[in-house]
């Protein structure tokens, strides 16, 4: 399971002052700081961007990587700034994301194979809903994964997210266990070897205390883990449930001297 | 999952020096400790018995039963004090356990229909052997539950326990990996709502720090209950390991005031 920091993100006011002010070394900073603390890629969130859309991501993918070797990942709903981060970016991509949503699907997909790069594919429905219901989840995973197919790459480039959600939302708690379920059944479910991605920061976002916050991640990472979660983007400044995400590895893996 | 302590053993002195004593204080004492800690039963194991098993082990039952309310698990290997703790036992008690071993299915097995006792069968061979493979410990359940069944009780009735062995074993990763699988599999594999327990203490056992030993607790309770295990028999002094457990049971319920 590989761990994606999303500690880059524009609600963090040091990431939105040094965006504003195209100045690196606050981004340098933080993410050697993610580095340092375990992550293994880079989840590059720039959210609403201003007029100029395309030089704010391109000066983030640009410093990120000139900062860090780890992979990084783009995340901007943003089409015209996608592009410029992947017209920049020197090394292998992923893109966060597309869905059913038709300007997804017309703007956001085609860029996976202009640019070859990976792409997250969100479970949710073509007016951005979300469903609860495993046999939902599923129909339009199967959706999701015959649009991809569209575009030419090999499934194995399609990593789907079937959307973790707060366990405060109604019925958030159902779903997120239809969510394991989902992530069990889907490479059978598909007959083809797509990855998974889950954010896990989402279980327990608002107004929870810390301690509360990384509990349930710790406790919810080795059940998404022993489903075959592929990548699992957090906080990688709660270093529990990064601790936690290497006692999965070590229990999921094949290195015997785990102990 | 229900916790089930596993505190109460010979292998402790206190333990051991109230027993060759008959001292019920030093028993009524820990067993109040493990309830405050969260066991939701308790495990009652003698070690191997003297002479006279019978009148230790009631002894023992008597005590328990005395100081607590909780469900009790009778877990001796030795036929003759176990039917003298079912004899003196005036609640509902688990049988701990039977196997495909010859002496247990004649002389262990039928005292579970004999005194209406619920009962764990280990996937372990007529020999006691250890299966690794999935498909092995999937035939032994099979063999087990054919067994069970002609004590004519009802399948509900069978908690089987597919043996977590410790990860420094040979291939104890790769086994404790199939004990995964096994669970989510096993009410499938033979059709009838059969329960599950699994021995969490032996994943660490042996001369590991304690901090290690309760980190690996913590983080394969969670994957083996999304496996849909029903019962976890464990330290309950390890308090993160019981706190993790009653997350699962948040995460994998129904009470949707989770956070």
């Amino acid at each position: 399971m590989i761990i994606v920091a999303d500690n880059l993100q524009i609600v963090n006011p040091v990431v939105a002052e040094a965006v504003s002010l195209l100045d690196p070394e606050p981004i340098r900073h933080l993410v050697l700081s993610c580095q340092q603390a375990g992550a293994q890629a880079i989840d590059i969130n720039p959210g609403p961007l201003p007029k100029t859309p395309g030089k704010y991501f391109s000066f983030l993918v640009e410093t990120v990587q000139r900062a860090t070797s780890l992979p990084l990942v783009l995340d901007t709903t943003n089409p015209d700034a996608l592009e410029s981060g992947l017209r920049v970016c020197r090394r292998p991509a992923v893109i966060n994301g597309f869905s059913l949503e038709p300007v997804k699907l017309e703007r956001i997909l085609p860029l996976a194979a202009e640019y070859d790069a990976d792409i997250i594919g969100y479970l949710l429905g073509p007016g951005s809903q979300v469903p609860i219901e495993e046999d939902h989840m599923m129909a339009l995973a199967v959706e999701l994964y015959d649009a991809f197919c569209r575009t030419g790459l090999e499934p194995q480039r399609l990593i789907i997210d079937p959307i973790i959600v707060p366990l405060r939302w109604d019925n958030g708690l159902r779903h997120n266990q239809a969510v394991l379920k989902v992530i069990r059944t889907l490479p059978d479910l598909l007959g083809a070897p797509v990855r998974t991605i889950a954010g896990i920061s989402n279980l327990a976002s608002g107004p929870v205390p810390v301690k509360r916050k990384i509990e349930l991640e710790c406790a919810f990472l080795p059940m998404l883990a022993s489903a075959g979660l592929d990548m699992a983007l957090f906080n990688v400044f709660h270093q529990p449930s990064v601790h936690t995400a290497g006692l999965c590895e070590a229990l999921l893996g094949d290195n015997v001297f785990v102990i």
